[in-house]
């Protein structure tokens, strides 16, 4: 919507212009609407929610973050609730339930249909991250016997209530799937053909339990806008559909790049969150690796006598550890991505060996050459100190990307999480190693 | 496709019983039976893909990796290559083209129909990232003045040539977009229903030239699995469809990871780069970072005799250099990822401030109240030394949090990638900052 479309609407509110108002927002797309209803006041929100025409006011109300959903509904009417609910997708109302105090929860509940109330308490008791948690309810189903022409019209008759008409599932009477079928193959079909003809039977479903991740994968590699979902016994329960598999897309790389930073996932956007919440999920992990870091300090104290005697030793130290961490979080980075997206599975794990050692190699020489020239032209006549401060960095880089890349697939091995083995982990483990190393080369080259 | 029907299948190629092979391959997905060419030896391959019933060979073809494709187009006739070309939806075409050596794209474009040369080459002129290169150029438009019944007649004859026709377009004399209905609304209307009164005019678009990061965001936004690319004049010039929306978000979020990780983005994926592009990729930023880690070095030579009187100091530097480097990519990550959703954006410059310094005063405390209590207990007799460090972590984290929540919006604001504000840059910057505060809180409370 344009700033000033915004703004006439903005003051239609104002002047409580509501005929206006009506036929003004019935013009918007419904997302618009939701952004401007969601700016308002709060007493002008519910005014103006209420201005909109029946069809349009669950679309909307399902484009409304949680604070004002909430608002509306414990001030709107119960028989104004009832037909918002009733008109709501049940995956949308199992959304907003999930993010609403108990008590909202109980009055939208109380103003649903017994069977709406049913289907949406089943929908809330599938596990987190299952798919049965972002399915649709409403789909098309069709049977094998019918006529194009006869699904069209059924189509034509029944697909209001369905959030996806596009894709048809073909169901026996025990509500088993037996095949998908296009509207486009549909009607890019003569009038006299039989769905049990046309259908496709070689089905790719997902399961109710299934982690959703693994669905959205499947329907990704396929290119599907919808997809079936079943329970155990094989019976259609529900669809999952594209614009689902974007928002998880999206939330599944937010959570990978917040574990990567060490960060304890959190379903709500930054600024939506209490410094005290942010704080809480950050702490955790830093407490951890200070306390590693701390192990790496008692490892330097080892050698207390070499630094006091060549204290010059010392200022290589950070040039030293942030190339290891960073060299290894190259590496690991590239890898923990690489499976999330499914192009790096466990079967790989000596061909990424095999390539992080190679890689590390050419790397590591070059930074190690780069680094033994500057020395040499810097301190002249101090021919093995930069021979040491050489060799510990090669020994580093090489170390470094290979625990990099081989740590997240190690994770993968045992079903853990391979974001954990990320840029902190690695650079943590890698530090105290390289340390080690660096000292264990000095004493040897160095007099100290 | 199931292990054993992979099998099954391998055996009839194997068997050279290629009548079998092409009803089998006839029941499959295209997406696997792409995976099954693939996995062929090169002579098998293109026997295999040459049994294809040939409304199946195009869409098998644009599923293949590019190298599996090229083989394939240097061993068809040039009857078979033209008969593939023309099937195949332009945007793939352009996808293949791009990635081909010269020498094939020739032989293709030889083999192309004169109208198909003109658009592929038209695509292949959009600039790389610009919503011109992932259109399509094959979309179902419709006339003001149908009917229904007309419009869906239409749909029927001419819909084989559409990659989608589940969103129609309104266009007039001169090819300018004046609305979109999409294939449910028709159905559910009246026969007797015109277009014009149904169609949407509230109209979001795509330009061909923009970046197709916003266009996806866009399409995000507002749930559609199609969105219509106009030209400057307003002129309709194809579409965006929801499995380029799938593949753009998934390469734009695997791009910030790899920046985000101080790797030069790469558009291969892992285990088909070569270990000396690899390398490429990841050596200029070590550099960079290592020349800044050297100044870090620098810094610590200041201090040389500090330490030297206090060889104890030095023990902490990792633990102290470590948790500013994790704390500030703690905060950098969730703002940059925060940006690239659209979640925050510039005017939020002083909100993030505000909450950063909140949470890592909150952090920061609880961090140095750990260290400073682990430090008296297992250094009895040196509370000024625990001081020390107790006070350099907490500024340490303070300044780390604010360095980290601030530089990626600061690059948005002069237009640079926040994702290169990522953990590497930060941890250089806050090791640099965090000695020299150790330090010169060092040498104003202890004797040295």
């Amino acid at each position: 919507m344009e700033k000033n479309q915004f703004e006439a609407l903005r003051e239609l509110t104002e002047r409580r212009d509501y005929r206006a108002l009506r036929t003004a927002l019935a013009e918007e797309n419904e997302v618009d609407i939701a952004e401007f209803i969601e700016a308002l006041p709060e007493e002008k929100a519910t005014v103006a929610f209420r201005t909109l025409p029946k069809e349009l006011a669950a679309e909307v109300f399902s484009n409304l973050p949680p604070e004002t959903q909430q608002v509306i509904i414990m001030s709107v009417t119960d028989r104004e609730l009832s037909a918002i609910v009733e008109d709501l997708f049940v995956d949308d109302a199992v959304d907003m339930l999930e993010e609403l105090p108990a008590n909202v929860v109980r009055r939208v509940l109380k103003n649903a249909h017994p069977d709406t109330r049913k289907l949406i308490n089943q929908f809330l008791n599938y596990p987190e991250n299952s798919v049965g948690s972002i399915m649709t309810a409403e789909f098309m189903d069709l049977k094998k016997s019918m006529t194009v022409e006869a699904a069209i019209k059924h189509i034509r008759r029944t697909g209001e209530e369905s959030e996806s008409i596009y894709t048809c599932y073909v169901t026996d009477a025990s509500r088993r799937l037996e095949g998908v079928l296009t509207v486009k193959e549909l009607l890019l079909a003569g009038d006299e053909e039989i769905v049990a003809d046309l259908m496709e039977t070689d089905l790719i479903t997902a399961e109710t339990t299934e982690d959703r991740e693994e669905a959205v994968a499947r329907m990704m590699k396929y290119d599907f806008i919808t997809m079936p979902v079943v329970d155990r016994e094989n019976r259609l329960v529900g669809i999952v559909t594209v614009d689902d598999v974007m928002d998880v897309m999206e939330e599944e790389a937010t959570e990978d790049f917040e574990k990567m930073a060490a960060i304890a996932p959190s379903e709500k956007p930054y600024l939506k969150t209490s410094a005290f919440s942010l704080a809480k999920h950050r702490i955790v992990w830093l407490l951890v690796l200070m306390i590693s870091g701390m192990i790496t300090g008692g490892i330097l104290g080892r050698y207390e006598a070499a630094f006091a005697a060549m204290p010059l030793l010392v200022t290589f130290i950070p040039m030293l550890t942030d190339t290891g961490g960073n060299a290894g979080s190259q590496s690991s980075t590239l890898i923990i991505r690489g499976m999330a997206v499914g192009e790096i599975g466990p079967r790989d794990f000596f061909k990424v060996l095999w390539k992080e050692l190679r890689v590390s190699l050419m790397v590591g020489a070059a930074l190690s050459a780069v680094n033994y020239v500057r020395l040499i032209l810097m301190y002249p006549g101090n021919e093995m100190t930069a021979l040491t401060v050489a060799l510990a960095l090669f020994v580093t880089v090489l170390l470094a990307k290979t625990i990099g890349g081989i740590l997240p697939m190690a994770a993968k091995l045992v079903h853990a999480d391979p974001a954990i083995m990320a840029a902190p982990l690695i650079t943590t483990i890698v530090d105290a190693i390289s340390l080690v190393v660096y000292f264990k080369i000095a004493c040897a080259l160095l007099p100290i």
